[in-house]
């Protein structure tokens, strides 16, 4: 089967009947892929708050009803079943990954899709940018920064970036290809200097595998997704639900309807 | 006393002391001004998840914590004083417009300070695009439309839009200069054809006054600001507080730092 040509829908399905179980990256091309992060009602005012102050890091590409489990960007679907492996965290500590979430499920969740790199990853490369994580088959390499994100409540913490090396020419084009889609982190926070953002070795990143940086390459950092699940975290919230790292929620919306000019 | 050229900070002091009491347009140029709506806490998770879902009518600018008076975007700011004046409702029925709201002030109040189209009609008069409401000296035309917006708990009814006339390459340029600034309503929803979005005659606005179509115009329909405060009425909230129209909080974010590109 070719996952690739599928609709986001048929996906959905094949994940929610136990037969696609791994990463989503390169399934039902075109559509836009959301990162999970369920919450109890009784945090949500305060994290769409921290949402909606630091929309670099966090682009809420859909926000549930307390309770509620068809989101809106995806007529028909189900969160609890449709996306291939949650993570489970209780009071700020990991306690499992499930296929589903039914057994979890409780009426006052709320559930955000935070928009996701890939988003922008395809406009890059159909421009002719190299993205090297994809070369080089890892996950792409994230730091926390000294940059504060804005706080919200109880929401508090660092900014966490991704980082792709391209040439000096290619971020020029990078940041204005980027800067058309405002809502899945925009253009860059950062280029150039690792140091500037507090990231001590760039070699060394804290989340996601380190990659190659060429001779006269920059390395090009942007706003994270990784951001809000961090910060929710440390808040320890009574129970938080999670995405598995790459087993992303596949919405119907099309990246390109996230694109402004 | 020339109050183009002063900041944001001293214009707010001026109204703070009562020695500004009009509209705001043209005040601090180049300074972001916002509307307001206050609610309570507990209808809050449910508007902001509405602005959340219907980002080119209610483009937050700011959100106040619950019980906050001073805005990010405007350190040394108090929310209850710095507008000239204020329009309560109770029940959804309006009660009176008062200078300052500490009197009204209570702990569970939320502010929402929503982007405003004079945001993105001096790029367009510096584009060389006339603003016929402008150059007539009168409010905006505004209307309601069949188009819905999409509802969140109990927030829900139709799109309302402003509207400005202009010839058919301005029009195409309009497109442009507005899509950078998708922070403050972005690109036009409508181009055209009135009835296509269920208005019935455009010299009839539902809000503001009618202004000159002439020969050769075409009228091109944004999403309005007064969506979110329509919408929010309603749902006859118990107490709501809003801006008197054309009284703005004047911010110290820049225009320029809402465009994307």
């Amino acid at each position: 089967m070719n996952y690739e040509t599928m609709t986001a829908q048929q996906i959905r399905q094949l994940i929610r009947d136990g037969q696609i179980t791994g990463p989503t990256a390169g399934m039902a091309k075109g559509f836009t892929q959301a990162n999970l992060a369920i919450l109890r009602k009784e945090d949500a005012f305060d994290f769409l708050l921290f949402c909606q102050r630091n929309p670099k890091s966090c682009p809420l590409v859909d926000v549930l009803e307390p309770g509620q489990i068809e989101s809106l960007i995806a007529p028909g679907s189900d969160i609890r079943t449709d996306i291939p492996n949650y993570r489970i965290y209780k009071d700020g500590e990991y306690v499992e990954e499930v296929a589903n979430i039914l057994d979890y499920w409780e009426d006052d969740f709320v559930c955000f899709l935070i928009g996701c790199s890939f988003t922008f990853e395809t406009p890059l490369q159909e421009s002719g940018i190299p993205i090297r994580h994809i070369e080089e088959g890892c996950n792409v390499p994230m730091y926390k920064t000294s940059v504060a994100t804005t706080s919200a409540g109880k929401f508090h913490g660092p900014l966490v970036v991704s980082m792709r090396p391209m040439k000096h020419a290619d971020a020029i084009r990078a940041v204005q290809i980027t800067s058309r889609f405002p809502g899945v982190h925009g253009a860059p926070v950062h280029i150039g200097d690792p140091s500037q953002i507090g990231i001590k070795d760039v070699h060394k990143p804290d989340f996601g595998d380190a990659v190659t940086i060429k001779e006269g390459e920059v390395p090009v950092f942007w706003a994270c997704g990784v951001t809000p699940q961090a910060v929710a975290m440390q808040s320890k919230p009574s129970i938080m639900i999670t995405h598995a790292p790459g087993h992303m929620f596949i919405s119907d919306l099309k990246d390109v309807h996230l694109s402004v000019l």
